[in-house]
C-alpha cells in the first residue's frame, strides 16, 4: 500500500458509462483485490495441535507469549466482579447510548426468530421442520483498537434472542487490559462467560475445548488473519460465521442530494481501513465534483486522515450515469455491504435492486445509525458476497430439523415411487427397506 | 480401508452406558474420522488457473482428458432435443415416481419461502428487511454410478422454488454417456441450462465463465474430492453449499420395534458408501441382538453387500441404554443428519431431541421414503454438523438485505446515541455523518 500524503491530490477513480471502455474499466474495478492474503496457515496449525494435545497449558503459553499476560487455569474466565468494576468506570453517556443499541437491536432482531412448520398433507402424511436454537456459541472479539463494542451486541444480541443456551466470549487483554466498553456490552447482550483470550488459541480452544473451557458448536465474530486461519481450519468441527473482508459503501445519488452528506459517509467507510471502499453513483456531474471536493475538505480535519485518505484514493470511485435507470445494473454487480440511496425517487430504485446486505434510504439515514443505533444488524456481506449471503441474523444462531411420519396407509401410497426410484438408482436396500414393510418381501 | 469378507463375522461395535468405560468408547466412536482426505489441492488450483485463462478450450481439454468425450464449444450444452430423447427413453413408471417426487418436493419447500418484514417503529423509523432470490445458482451432479436423479431434484426444485431465475446444471458424459433419468429429473424440476462438463473444471467454469457459459453466484451439489477442492477454492468467489460427508443414521428404538425394519434401514444407509455409519440405541438388548443377526441375515442377499457389510463393521454400532431417556443426549452428541424414532413414545422423545438433520417418527417412515418422496430435503448435514446447521432448503438460494430509513426527527431522536458510541469506538467521521445532518457542525 503506498503511503498517503494527506495534503497531496486525493484522487477516486473516475468513471462515467458513456466513456467507450467504461465496461473494462468497471470490470477492473469490481476484480480489485483489496485483500492482502497472509501466509498463516503452517503456524495456525501448529498452535492448533498444541491447544488440542496440551489444553489451557498449551492457551495459556501462547497468551504469555503473544498477549504479554500471565493466566492460569482460575484466572482465564473474567469475573463478574470485573465485569461490574467496568461497566462502573464506563462514561454512563455511552453506557446510556450502548443500551439504546442493544434495545433496538433486540427489538429489530425478535422478528427474525423462524416459525415452525408442522402440517398434514392430503395423503395423511405428517410433515413439517421444527427450528432449535444451536446449543453452545463462541463469540470472538479482538484487541486493541479494532475491539468495538457496537459489534459485540451485533453478533450476541441475536444469539440470545435465538435462545443459544451459552454464548461465550474470547477477547484478547494484552498486558492485562480489556476495554471496558466491550464488558460492558458482553453484560447487556447477556454473555455467559468471558475468556481473556485471544488469537488462533482462542479458536482452537473454542472448538476443541480446554479443561476449563467446554467447547460450543459454532464460533463467530472477526480477527485478524490468524484467527481468521483458525476459523477456517476449525470449520466442520465447528460451524463459523463469513469471513469478513474490508467494509465498503455504495452511494446512489441524484442532484437533490447534499454533497456534504455524502462526503461525510464516504468517509465514515474509508476511516474504517485503508482497504475499504466509498463508491459513489450519480446522474449529476456536478454532484460528484461537489462531493469529491467535501471529501477532500473534510478530510482535513478528521484525525483517521491517513486510513480514509488512502481508501479514497486507491479504492474510491465516482461513477457517472446518463440516468439512475443505469445505476441498477451496476449496483447488482458491485452487491454493496452497505447501499446508500438519497435520490427523488428513491424508493422505487431500491426496490429494483436485488444485491446488497443493507439498504440506508434517504438523505437522513447515514449509514453510521445502522452501525450503531437502526436496530439492524451491522455484519454483512462484503467483497460482492451480497449477491449470495445475507447479513448475520437470529438465522445463523440456530438450524431447522425436518420431520416425517407416515403410518401404513402413507407408506403404501409412497413406498411404490420409493421404490422404484431406488431401484434405479442401483441402491437396492434402499428399496427393500420400504418393501419389507409393505409385505412385499425383503 | 480392510477388505470385507461377506461371510465373516461382521460385528458393530457394542457398546452399553452401564459399561464403566462407556463415556471413554462413545468419545472414541464420535471422533472416528470416516473421510481420506485425498490431497488434490495444487492439481485442482492448476486446473483453475487455466480455466480463468483460457475458458473454453480449458475446459474442453480437460474434458477430453479426463472424460475421454472430444466437445466444442457449440456442443458443451445438451440440447433440448437430447433431453426430450432422454425423457423418451426412461421407463415411464421411473417417470412417474419422479414426477410425484418431484410434485411433493415442490410442495414442502413452497412452504418454507421467508416472509419480507417492513414496519415503523414507535420512533417513526422505517425497517425490515426483503429476501431476493440468488441470481444464478450452478448445480454439480456427479457422473456415473452416484449420478443420482432424486439429488438433482432436492438441489434444483428448492432454486426454482426460491425464484432463481437462472439454474445450471454440469454433469460429466464420461465416453458420452448421460444418465437419462438425471436428465428428466432436470427437466421437471426446471433447470435453464445443462452442460456435460464435471470435475473441477466444470466448477471453475460456473465460478467464473467462460465465452458459453456465463458465471453463477453460488454453487451446489456433491462431488468427488476434486469437486470438493474447487468448489472450496471458489468460495468467496460465489457461494457455495456444504461440503457433505458420508452419509449415515442413528435409529432410537424400544422393544416395541420391528428387528427386521430396523435391519433393512441400517443397511440402506450402509449401502452408499464403506465409510456411511450406522447406528442403534435401544433399551432393549433382546432388539439389539435381533436386529444384528438381520442384518447379518439380510446382507446375505443384498446387491452391495461387500459396501454395506463394511460400513456396518467397520462404522456401526449398537448402543444399549438402561432406559430411552438416556438416548437424549447421546443422540444430541451424534447429532445424525438422519435420526429414526421407533419408540411407544416416539413423538415426546423427538421433541427433546436438540441436534439432528431430519426426524423420521414411527416404524412406517423409513428413511429411503425421506431420500425420494416425503417431500423434505435429503440434502443433510452430515459428519455430526447438525449441532450448527440444517438441510438444503429455500434459504440457501436466497438472501436478505435489511432496510432502514430515517427522516428528520428520527435522527434527531438516535443520533446523539450513534454519535456517542462512533466517538467511543475512536471513528470520528462516523460520529461526524450524523452530527452534519443534524447541524452540530462537522
Amino acid at each position: 500500500m503506498p503511503a498517503c500524503d494527506p495534503k497531496g491530490p486525493l484522487m477516486p477513480l473516475r468513471l462515467a458509462t458513456r466513456d467507450p471502455d467504461f465496461d473494462t474499466r468497471f470490470a477492473s474495478l469490481l476484480a480489485m483485490k483489496r485483500e492482502v492474503s497472509e501466509e498463516v496457515n503452517d503456524v495456525v496449525r501448529a498452535i492448533g495441535h498444541d491447544v488440542v494435545a496440551r489444553g489451557d497449558a498449551a492457551v495459556i503459553e501462547y497468551t504469555a507469549k503473544f498477549d504479554k499476560l500471565m493466566l492460569t487455569p482460575a484466572t482465564l474466565r473474567v469475573t463478574p466482579e470485573e465485569i461490574a468494576a467496568a461497566v462502573a468506570a464506563c462514561d454512563p453517556r455511552t453506557l446510556d447510548a450502548l443500551r439504546l443499541a442493544a434495545d433496538r437491536i433486540r427489538a429489530y432482531h425478535e422478528r427474525q426468530k423462524p416459525k415452525d412448520d408442522r402440517f398434514t398433507d392430503a395423503l395423511g402424511v405428517e410433515l413439517g421442520y421444527r427450528w432449535t436454537a444451536i446449543e453452545a456459541v463462541g463469540l470472538y472479539v479482538p484487541g486493541g483498537t479494532a475491539a468495538y463494542p457496537s459489534s459485540v451486541l451485533m453478533n450476541a444480541v441475536p444469539a440470545k434472542v435465538a435462545g443459544c443456551p451459552r454464548v461465550v466470549m474470547v477477547v484478547p487483554a494484552p498486558g492485562g487490559t480489556l476495554n471496558p466498553l466491550v464488558l460492558a456490552a458482553a453484560e447487556l447482550a447477556g454473555v455467559d462467560e468471558i475468556y481473556r483470550i485471544g488469537g488462533a488459541q482462542a479458536i482452537f480452544a473454542l472448538a476443541h475445548g480446554t479443561e476449563t473451557i467446554r467447547p460450543v458448536a459454532k464460533i463467530m465474530g472477526p480477527g485478524n488473519a490468524y484467527v481468521a486461519a483458525a476459523k477456517k481450519q476449525v470449520f466442520g468441527t465447528v460451524g463459523i460465521d463469513m469471513i469478513a473482508g474490508p467494509s465498503e459503501v455504495l452511494v446512489i445519488a441524484d442532484g437533490t442530494a447534499n454533497p456534504d452528506w455524502i462526503a461525510a459517509d464516504l468517509l465514515a467507510q474509508a476511516e474504517h481501513d485503508a482497504a475499504a471502499q466509498s463508491l459513489l453513483i450519480t446522474d449529476d456531474a456536478a454532484l460528484g465534483a461537489a462531493v469529491e471536493a467535501a471529501v477532500t475538505r473534510q478530510l482535513a480535519t478528521l484525525p483517521r486522515a491517513e486510513i480514509a485518505g488512502a481508501s479514497w484514493r486507491d479504492y474510491g470511485a465516482v461513477i457517472e450515469v446518463e440516468t439512475l435507470d443505469e445505476a441498477v445494473p451496476l449496483a447488482d454487480r458491485i452487491a454493496a455491504e452497505h447501499l446508500e440511496i438519497i435520490a427523488a425517487d428513491g424508493d422505487a430504485l431500491a426496490g429494483r435492486i436485488r444485491n446488497a446486505g443493507a439498504i440506508f434510504l434517504g438523505g437522513h439515514t447515514p449509514e453510521a445509525i445502522g452501525d450503531y443505533v437502526g436496530g439492524s444488524n451491522h455484519v454483512l456481506p462484503t467483497a460482492r458476497s451480497a449477491r449470495f449471503s445475507s447479513g448475520l441474523g437470529v438465522l445463523d444462531y440456530m438450524k431447522r430439523t425436518s420431520i416425517l411420519k407416515c403410518g401404513p396407509d402413507q407408506l403404501r401410497a409412497l413406498g411404490p415411487a420409493a421404490i422404484a426410484l431406488g431401484e434405479a438408482e442401483g441402491l437396492a436396500a434402499h428399496a427393500r427397506s420400504v418393501a419389507i414393510r409393505m409385505n412385499l418381501g425383503g
